[in-house]
């Protein structure tokens, strides 16, 4: 089966993933002579640095998401399509997917990357992710059922685990979670549930490298780590994460910690397509691409985003797998796709590093730019002006902007509904929180 | 095991289910000298009147909900618990729920209604019911997700299937949703999907009574039906229906219909606790009280809101199952505890009828109050007022007027994303809507 586009004399360019890279890259082309066939799993294109707040009860999903259609709506020459790709067939130039078969001219994978367990499959199975929608709107289910349920026992050690939360990896995400969690701790449980003793919530953030934030300057991990510490935040940095049995992290150094809720932000892998040449794959399954995004050993397909892997001298392993890399992969490559067609000789990518910034909760952020760095309330400030500004389309902004001065002010979070079915429900017979059914949600079918 | 709650001297009431009933009863009694245990499957109150906006893309879902723990944090007699109740025992004045027992001095259920599907299965397996926020959740990614779907095949026949709509019964929830969907077809879905011919997508609402809005005055059944007709809506009167086999809808007055979805508002039925007698039933499963919310039988057993059957000389069949009702009869039986306790006299419950609204799209709804009645744009302004102001929350309200008077001017609706998991992404595989696999997502563990 084929999967119904219409007819076109134009050739055809299909992009796979409508994440920063892929997106960028389609209304970049809005003007090109192409057949551009857009491809994504979701309708909806995810703006993955707020995801931490979906997780943590501040905003609403559909707040940092938006549906591809409707960003696309005026580009004619596009059309949107709701499918999985599974294999690439260069030599008949054309894809798998789950809707039948595509022909292409021109191939942009941009699938971006995923959780890395490093390869223990225990883990992966007792962890919960942070990098999709539904892996947030789980959290935030499972997070919240923890309290429901620490109420069921009087156990003081099951109830500790149920309501501690360790968070693996010291990279912006576990840094932002922890913070989002603290002043949950902080300002709002300690109202909604009146009969537990909150000092007994122990936030851990597990860090294997000797700072947090590795990808940012070392003030700025030192900063991030005072201000969790002040937030009474526990982190534990040299310390590489054991194994997880369900009940028990256990660190490297011999140190474990019970809890009932293990977020998992440790690392992330490429999300390539079968069908490449596996000369093409790095070691942690991203593609080896040249200056122009372009795989090895193909004329017609481009990797940019996450999944691109281009050595330079300043990233030896490769950009990093950010938005902004992404963003900017996707510019220069609808540059050179039209250049390509113009005949004229394409251009480098060269990434342009604007600066990078992690919260830690309110008032509290760090930020290095190319000529200053801020702590504190200006990078937080800047935080929250940046990231409005990327948000997609004006009701998202102004419904985002809304949610955060309504929880700046009354400190409060209202996006506090569990509605996940039964899995999310306490019940009385799970005796022991390593045996509930509700173990692992993030496999569940919505 | 016994449900964990703190050992006090008052006396304990037990409220079963947070719905307005239940949560007009328990604030009303915020100063009573009673340890008050409220119980709710889930941890928020959902405003059932715009649930049809969250299932056609107008609303999120925690717009119209609200935790439970959050509206009741400042009641010092109060504790909340999630879970479901499944027998009473009247004897030893105990309750069974899904964490435990747990024995109360005054009962009060107040656990509403469920989906009435007439005792016909196969109906209840095949169509989709809109009662709760899940319910609403599945029904938009449901809707959704057909038109993804219908752009799959060529199938002229297969696709008008899958982007036409049944909605059965003509009361508020059915004329409401019939017309939200109408204004999709017209105002955003040609948009998004300039490759369907959206002239083919039919919106049918059938109705087995002679008129739509029977609970409301005969004038705004007539303006509503007028309405819709003006937005496109197919309307059959005297026609219920007789099957519902996954393809096509049969009528009782042989036409059939056929379509991927079909919307169940025809009625509910209360949903009542094991363990109450038998003779306290009635025939469609509500519970029979006396002037006092109290039911036959029982000295200390109470039932209000839609569940409770108290047939007056207005209401032979007892109360219309609507919010004004339930919220009536939680304040007048907050009273008579609190009477009940200084050892006074019980006073009777009197519905007095504030008046009915229904909206059925931009500038279009029909209200019927005791002195007059008003349809198109002033009873459209009185409904907004009106739900706006009865939207449980500050930060509630103002979301959902923002999000109001942004789709009103831009004509749009934002929250258009697909996310539920595998089961709503369209696959190549389900050549007949028939035979889908997404076939039932109300089954489905979120």
């Amino acid at each position: 089966m084929t999967v119904n586009v219409p007819v076109s004399n134009l050739p055809r360019l299909v992009i796979i993933g409508g994440g920063f890279a892929g997106l960028t890259l389609a209304r970049k082309l809005k003007r090109a002579d192409l057949q551009i066939v857009l491809l994504d799993k979701n309708n909806y294109h995810t703006f993955q640095p707020l995801l931490y707040q979906v997780a943590t009860a501040g905003l609403e999903p559909d707040s940092i998401a938006y549906p591809l259609r409707k960003i696309l709506r005026r580009q004619k020459n596009l059309i949107f399509r709701m499918a999985e790709v599974t294999t690439v067939h260069p030599d008949s130039q054309e894809i798998e997917t789950s809707i039948g078969r595509l022909r292409y001219d021109y191939l942009v994978i941009a699938t971006g990357s995923r959780t890395n367990y490093f390869g223990n499959a225990q883990l992966g199975e007792k962890v919960m992710p942070l990098k999709s929608i539904q892996d947030a709107f789980n959290l935030r289910n499972f997070v919240l059922a923890r309290f429901e349920k620490a109420l069921l026992t009087n156990d003081i050690d099951e109830r500790e685990a149920l309501i501690s939360f360790v968070i693996v990896g010291g990279g912006p995400t576990g840094v932002e979670t922890a913070g989002a969690l603290a002043e949950l701790k902080r300002h709002i449980l300690p109202i909604d549930y009146p009969e537990l003793d909150l000092r007994r919530m122990q936030i851990h953030v597990i860090e294997a490298a000797p700072r947090l934030l590795s990808a940012m300057s070392e003030p700025a991990g030192e900063h991030a780590d005072k201000f969790l510490k002040e937030l009474g935040v526990t982190v534990w940095l040299n310390a590489p994460v054991k194994g997880y049995d369900g009940v028990k992290v256990e660190l490297g150094n011999g140190k474990t910690i019970r809890s009932d809720t293990v977020i998992w932000t440790a690392g992330v892998l490429g999300a390539p397509i079968a069908g490449l040449s596996p000369d093409s794959l790095t070691h942690n399954q991203r593609v080896k691409v040249d200056n122009f995004n372009r795989v090895r050993g193909y004329e017609n397909i481009f990797v940019i985003g996450d999944l691109a892997c281009l050595p330079t001298e300043s990233y030896e392993n490769g950009h990093p797998m950010v938005a902004q890399v992404a963003m900017q992969q996707g510019r220069r490559l609808a540059e050179n796709l039209m250049r390509l067609q113009r005949g004229k000789e394409l251009q480098p990518f060269i990434y342009n590093n604007l600066g990078d910034l992690a919260t830690v909760g309110r008032n509290r952020a760090v930020a290095d730019f190319a000529h200053f760095k801020a702590q504190g309330f200006l990078a937080w400030v800047l935080w929250i002006f940046i990231h409005l500004m990327n948000l997609v389309g004006f009701r998202n902004k102004l419904i985002v902007l809304i949610n955060w001065i309504w929880n700046y002010i009354t400190y409060d979070r209202s996006i506090r509904l569990i509605f996940g079915g039964s899995r999310f429900t306490p019940t009385a017979s799970s005796k022991s929180s390593s045996t509930t059914s509700d173990r692992k949600p993030t496999t569940l079918v919505l």
